[in-house]
């Protein structure tokens, strides 16, 4: 065996690979893109650190909102003050994780009034023609634009982030429920019986001196069910639907009035607005245009009906709207701090550690997850700053 | 007969009686207070107008979002150009409708921040002894007082409107479930059976040159299931629960952070903040406070765990939380424009006009029946302007 093969972490896949507790000085729930990047971090800052990287599903875990995440990187509405930070994240995302589809591609912001860094739309589109069949531009005749923007996929960095961490000495389980107990982790290791029911194989219960709650959406609830504590966090159900538009390498990253346009895989994924967190107890349901059923939340349909006039394709059949909630790509996500525009944070909870990615984590979720470890193995320095 | 007795309209409350359509130019869907008010102005503007007014429930109806309307008064955050028609507003709320129970009460907003406008809240002290059990003055230093402000009984307004406007020639149907067709509004009108199923005891066909839906919340989902035509506004359940903490004629209305507590019937109603409308298909439920089921909402209940430390009453028995969602008063409020801060207005649809209340109908609610009954009828002056 060489020296790097002794030194890495165990992976249990299924409950018929027998699972004996080592003991852990660190557990993390939640292999999503920050539970990952988080665990990796880890095992680069506090190498001594025994850590497991659990997860309820697979690898990447097609539940979450890190599958769905639009993956666009852009610096442009955010404050200075985290400007040096997303730089930080944006170079990770080149450099650290190996193939995550990252693309340079120019983000065009697009307005109805003039300001300070706009310029002329009609000056755009000679250089990006697709905006001639997409954009109303004579409607929206000013334009922002960041020539730094980016586009890459999340779920590959959350994947390529579990990967090296498990090379770099952590274990993983898959499958695996957790729930919070004082001083660790219940892990309910499931699998699936002939009749397609998820079952319980084995608990085990794992204590542990640091416990991080990376399960995105749910990780407040987690820490309210399982801990008692009440956090000021919420989420949203955000649908990602498709529009049928060509798009190539070349395409631009759209944007108006809060809908991104994220050129994808030839066409482009519509990441709408998030307005507001949505109750408790709310059940997404497709809404009715004029009667007909569609899979998109209405909410979102309404968004989408107000800017027909200005992205003329949003009412042609390019747009996927389906014809009920499970025709259309969604997620729940975690808004930290009950806001739309609260950035990803962490936060120490007695008994654990919550992480927290949500609206921002595209551009900030890499760098709160290395804060969020370095804050664990007692580092003081941030590479960003 | 008397003059005024002949002039008077007719009242069909229930099925017994019979109906035969006499024609109208006017029909009004929904009777509480904006609806209600929008009939007996129409009354005193445009006389010669034949007009009904349709209820689905009684008078006042207890389902609807009057009944639980805080009937709180106050110009304090108005913008300057509504400050005349809120003024108008309480004028008639004073003079016109008899005994509705007006009161003036001054009140008091709390801050912890001082402000142009704020004064010591420690001077209000003497006062109004009242503050020493309820606020936690050191906690929230700085207040604004409004003395004009003032409390009221909306559902007794709907009544009074509603029986003014009957006695100057109205004529009302009650148990009366309205769908709008093109060019009037088809009448279910409705009993109840000794198995307490409400069904339709007949359907009537009505035509009018003028339809108006004061529906209150359900007035947007008439408009578009009905009509088809879709609307920019949007609802949102408000709970209203009890503090049992004593209250008088001199107790003034409370208010921080966007809660206000409403002095009533010797105790309070709290009024929380609207914070966003709730998404389509929104079922109101009860929350969990730290596993004990309460009536309360999440939202509502989340709101109210914050301020316990400036209103320690809120952590003590004196509120009414419930057990379950209906323990608690509640109901659907109309968002004009979909925003909590949308003052009522109304507005022309094809085939109806769309008249709205909303967070602001105490204040603003009888000038915009007002303005929509004045633009019915032809007269270009409002008696605020």
């Amino acid at each position: 065996m060489s020296e790097t093969a002794s030194k890495a972490g165990q992976v249990w896949a299924h409950v018929g690979q027998p699972f004996v507790n080592p003991g852990y000085d660190v557990i993390v729930a939640g292999a999503g893109r920050m539970g990952a990047a988080c665990a990796l971090y880890l095992r680069q800052l506090a190498p001594d650190l025994r850590l497991l990287l659990l997860d309820e599903g697979g690898l990447p875990n097609e539940d979450g909102a890190t599958i769905l995440a639009p993956g666009v990187w852009s610096g442009q509405d955010l404050p200075a003050a985290w400007q040096a930070e997303a730089a930080w994240v944006r170079a990770q995302l080149v450099t650290a994780f190996g193939e995550v589809g990252f693309e340079d591609r120019p983000l065009l912001e697009f307005h109805e009034q003039e300001a300070d860094d706009t310029v002329a739309s009609s000056d755009l589109q000679a250089r990006f023609p697709i905006l001639s069949g997409l954009v109303q531009v004579d409607r929206l005749p000013f334009a922002r634009l960041d020539p730094r923007a980016a586009t890459y996929r999340p779920g590959a960095v959350a994947l390529a982030c579990a990967q090296q961490a498990i090379r770099q000495g952590a274990d993983l389980m898959l499958n695996a429920h957790a729930t919070l107990i004082p001083g660790g982790v219940q892990v309910e290791r499931l699998t699936v019986t002939n009749t397609h029911q998820i079952v319980t194989h084995e608990t085990h219960m794992l204590s542990a001196p640091q416990v991080i709650i990376a399960l995105g959406a749910e990780g407040p609830y987690a820490a309210e069910h399982d801990l008692g504590v009440h956090t000021a966090h919420a989420r949203a159900y955000r649908q990602v639907p498709r529009l049928n538009v060509s798009s190539d390498a070349a395409s631009p990253i759209l944007r108006t009035s809060g809908l991104t346009l994220r050129p994808q895989t030839g066409g482009f994924t519509l990441v709408p607005a998030i307005h507001h967190r949505d109750p408790h107890g709310y059940l997404p349901q497709g809404g009715h245009l004029t009667g007909v059923p569609t899979g998109l939340r209405r909410e979102t349909l309404e968004d989408l009906v107000a800017l027909m006039d200005l992205l003329p394709a949003l009412a042609t059949e390019a747009l996927e709207l389906g014809r009920s909630i499970s025709d259309v790509p969604g997620a729940w996500l975690a808004l930290p701090g009950g806001s739309p525009r609260g950035r990803p944070q962490h936060q120490a909870l007695p008994g654990a550690r919550l992480l927290l990615g949500g609206p921002l984590a595209d551009v900030l979720g890499l760098s709160t997850a290395y804060d969020l470890a370095a804050s664990v193995a007692g580092v003081q320095t941030r590479p960003w700053s």
